[in-house]
């Protein structure tokens, strides 16, 4: 399996180091990559599924448990194996002996061969996982498969580079008098830390869990993935696919188990808190987030929680570009990613644009008029804005509307011409002034966007520093023509710990994090205490006890051990 | 500063590479390293500093404290400034904005010259090690200070690698669409974590708190250290050296600050959970390390607590050889290091030697003998000794002693002929059954050894990994002629996170644990969460937080940013 794929670990290796740019999966749903018949056969493979129990044959089951959101109305009927963490967790300890005594390159390999066979499924993932999150197909396919896969083998890639930087076995020498020297033969074993709790959300399934996953698997950790009671079915085709290869390649196929829960009987407390579990990995809500943080204390913890995500308007030569840029952002996933910029702020006495100064209404109304102008088109507006995936999210909205701010734009329930029973909703778009903090400055998840009129820029840049300081930000968008300005940004935003993000047009936008290049979520504000990924993010995944036997001097063998 | 000490830093990284054996600080007083008038000085600086304040210009400075204890009798009489942290700590974050901003290179490079200039004043540090913490004057210069040294530069080895792993600033492409190619220019900053909280501990004042203190100095982090009450002098004087460099090279002292205290007003609960601190690194006893763990859930935290270790005899060739060598490793510094012995496993139906088969009290016999010998030379054995820190060991001594087990030997009072008022024991040795878990399955700190009798090895192997699963242990000595027999006592103390180290004799001892090789504390027992040294024990003290500025492709520039 090393073999097979040591190409694709090479290149991720080298591109972490470079940052310039890779991928190993193909992001285009394209029949010419994944086979002519791939989507269709996704299709059928995820319609299959829906309304049967998902069969995973691993110990502690105790019924069948499931009842997933449903943000495009189609429910999915299905039912996964309800885990007795009693039974459970010790039989993914055992499970994980033998894969801890694995080599590196065995765990790795195993660790590929599942990308690469989760590569091929990637059609049956886009279902899984647009029919569960209210992602569009595209979105659903990009983010849900070759863009997850490619986080899961960087995760891989950063686990591989730190378990191969502790050498297998050495020889050491001492001098311990002018007569005398000391020999002794040292090995060092990589030993796991226990069982890894991946904890999933309901928005990015895959995208947000395969890090941690594949990085506690490689590092030798046996796993048990609780996925988002909303978002069940794409995490339990991972774990299948898992258990399926381990198996083949003589494992014990409990190494990678399933722990589904509901809404109204949630697990992650009990789970998390359970003294097998040695890591935790979670993505969601701050507030769970920050529990997580301070109740595991047995284990150790990697956060992504959420936050409240910032542009800033100072200067721009091409308002319209700019202002395009900025409402695909708004508009994606209906505002529901966790890098989906909230708070706009631009001077209350506007800007300059090559084209001369632009008053803050007109430039407030630039905006509304791109996101009108993006959604006009009601196939691309349904394939962007997705669904709503959670009725919560609905709730917000309503709201939100209703506090008091000027609504520049109304958040119209646009139809979704494929699916009639869809939650659809397009951007809610507010007015405010700087002073209204009891309403921007809060985290208001969804396609809630707050234009705030500040005093100036350097405002704009302190309010945005300060929402990140003390409520977390995962992403900065700044544009302006000035460089000292941008510096100021750079400087206030890097101290905040935000990653900035300067003048974005065209094709590329401040809510996308690419992997092997991008460092999404800096771990150093409240939004989360990890990154996906660095080194840091696997180090203390495994831990290494060594061994020395004294021999003699000048003696190579190692005792017979 | 990084060019002076370019070659030392490469040493040390190559040194953690390859673990075969190396050091960058002599380990022998010898005149002819440290010049011929350097033990003399560094005794006559060391008296100095007797019964005067302990001058550091901090702020929130509010009067004097200290009261440090006196192993040898002789008492330091010397306060330090007592710290306002609500003061202290702000100040420390804001020393630390132009240090954090500093490239690695210039970090790096101050962190080796306060090394070396700590080096150079390694007899005045033996001085003040030796007198707070008891240890004899060699033990106290190699392991409070060379040895110490070392740890630092490890520690700011693996800084180095970590740091420079993550480029600064890197072109990135995308293609996006048939036509389109998207180009950004990403830059990565390093931002420190906080500030890093230090918490030394009464016997291994520098040793122990050097590799945190280095890791989160070259990463950029402020520091505050808080000595251990009974042992501040040691960590005083690294933290004056340490200004003192970061003043010459233009940044503020404050960098690195002292926090001391008094056992009757202990501060470091409060410290420790204070919201300036992104860090903690603790040295100590096992229920207050589990406090912090708990507790300090704001910061990362490395803790290196204590354990139960172990010696496993099973079969050896020569007796005397290994008795002598378990002897020397229960004596030196009167069984007060976190690695020393306490349990030592013997087959109740004895073992086999080269020259025949042993009784188990017989067995027992040679080891106390061994120790009777080492001992029996009063310059020899106060050498080896030194002195009790705590009282409370004495306390422990005599309540071990009267608690009903076979005194094999009795802890003699050694008299001291240079230091008259010094707490010396000799080791108290008992034998216990196996079944007497009340006695031996729990930590006994101090001069005490419990000869445990066991069914066979298969059991010793059992118990002395049970101790490591559940009380934590750093170390564990086995001794064996059947190489079967090693495989598996290796495997079980590797899956109890145990280092074990197999036949010594000679110079070179369980207790023993040297920079650049050994992996001290494995984080996988309840003796600690972190290694020092190893990746992970620095590459969290530090987080990454990019910028990303578009630029028209095939731009070089960075868009004048």
């Amino acid at each position: 399996m090393y073999e097979r794929h040591q190409k694709t670990l090479e290149g991720a290796v080298a591109a972490i180091r470079a940052r310039t740019g890779w991928s190993a999966y193909p992001e285009m749903p394209s029949g010419r990559v994944y086979g002519e018949t791939a989507r269709a056969d996704g299709q059928a493979a995820f319609e299959a599924r829906l309304n049967t129990p998902f069969e995973i044959d691993q110990p502690g089951t105790v019924g069948q448990v499931g009842a997933e959101d449903a943000p495009f109305g189609v429910k999915l009927g299905i039912t996964y194996p309800k885990a007795d963490l009693g039974v459970l967790l010790p039989a993914v300890r055992q499970a994980m002996r033998s894969w801890s005594d694995a080599e590196p390159e065995t765990r790795v390999g195993i660790c590929l061969e599942i990308l690469d066979r989760i590569n091929k499924r990637s059609f049956e993932m886009a279902g899984a996982v647009m029919m569960t999150t209210g992602q569009g197909f595209m979105m659903a396919f990009q983010a849900g498969g070759p863009h997850a896969q490619d986080r899961g083998l960087e995760a891989v890639a950063y686990a591989w580079e730190e378990m191969i930087r502790v050498p297998r076995q050495v020889t050491w020498r001492k001098k311990v008098s002018k007569t005398d020297v000391v020999q002794l033969e040292k090995r060092y074993h990589l030993v796991p830390r226990g069982v890894a709790a991946v904890i999933g959300c309901s928005t990015f399934p895959t995208w947000n869990s395969y890090p941690g996953l594949f990085a506690s698997l490689a590092t030798g950790n046996g796993i048990v993935v609780k996925p988002h009671p909303g978002s069940i079915l794409p995490l339990a085709i991972t774990v299948a696919i898992a258990r399926e290869v381990l198996l083949e390649q003589g494992f014990k196929p409990d190494v990678v188990t399933l722990a589904a829960d509901t809404h109204d009987e949630p697990i992650t407390k009990q789970l998390v808190i359970r003294p097998e579990i040695g890591i935790v990995d979670y993505t969601g809500s701050s507030e769970f987030g920050t529990w997580i943080e301070q109740h595991a204390t047995q284990a150790v913890v990697f956060t992504e929680k959420a936050g409240v995500n910032a542009i800033i308007l100072d200067s721009v030569d091409d308002l319209k570009a700019v202002t395009g840029n900025i409402a695909f952002t708004l508009s994606l996933y209906s505002g529901q990613m966790c890098t989906t910029s909230q708070n706009i702020f631009i001077p209350k006495d506007g800007l300059s644009t090559a084209e001369g100064h632009v008053d803050f209404d007109d430039a407030a109304a630039a905006i509304v008029k791109a996101v009108d102008w993006l959604l006009g088109d009601p196939k691309r507006g349904a394939e962007i804005l997705g669904a709503i995936q959670s009725p919560k999210t609905l709730q917000r909205l309503d709201e939100a509307a209703g506090e008091g701010a000027e609504v520049l734009r109304e958040p119209v329930a646009i139809a979704n011409e494929q699916f009639a029973e869809a939650r659809v909703r397009s951007p809610l778009i507010l007015k405010v002034d700087h002073s209204q903090q009891n309403l921007y400055m809060r985290e208001m998840f969804g396609p809630i966007v707050y234009i705030v009129a500040t005093r100036s820029t350097d405002q704009s840049i302190e309010l945005a520093a300060k929402a990140a300081r003390e409520l977390g930000a995962l992403t900065c968008g700044i544009y302006s023509t000035d460089s000292a300005v941008l510096q100021r940004a750079e400087d206030a935003m890097v101290e905040a710990g935000v990653p900035v993000s300067c003048n974005l047009t065209g094709q590329i936008y401040v809510n996308q994090s690419a992997a092997f290049s991008d460092f999404h979520v800096s771990g150093a504000n409240p939004s989360g205490n990890a990154t996906l990924c660095d080194a840091a993010f696997v180090a203390t995944r495994f831990r290494v006890v060594q061994s020395r036997v004294q021999v003699p001097v000048e003696a190579e063998a190692h005792a017979g051990v």
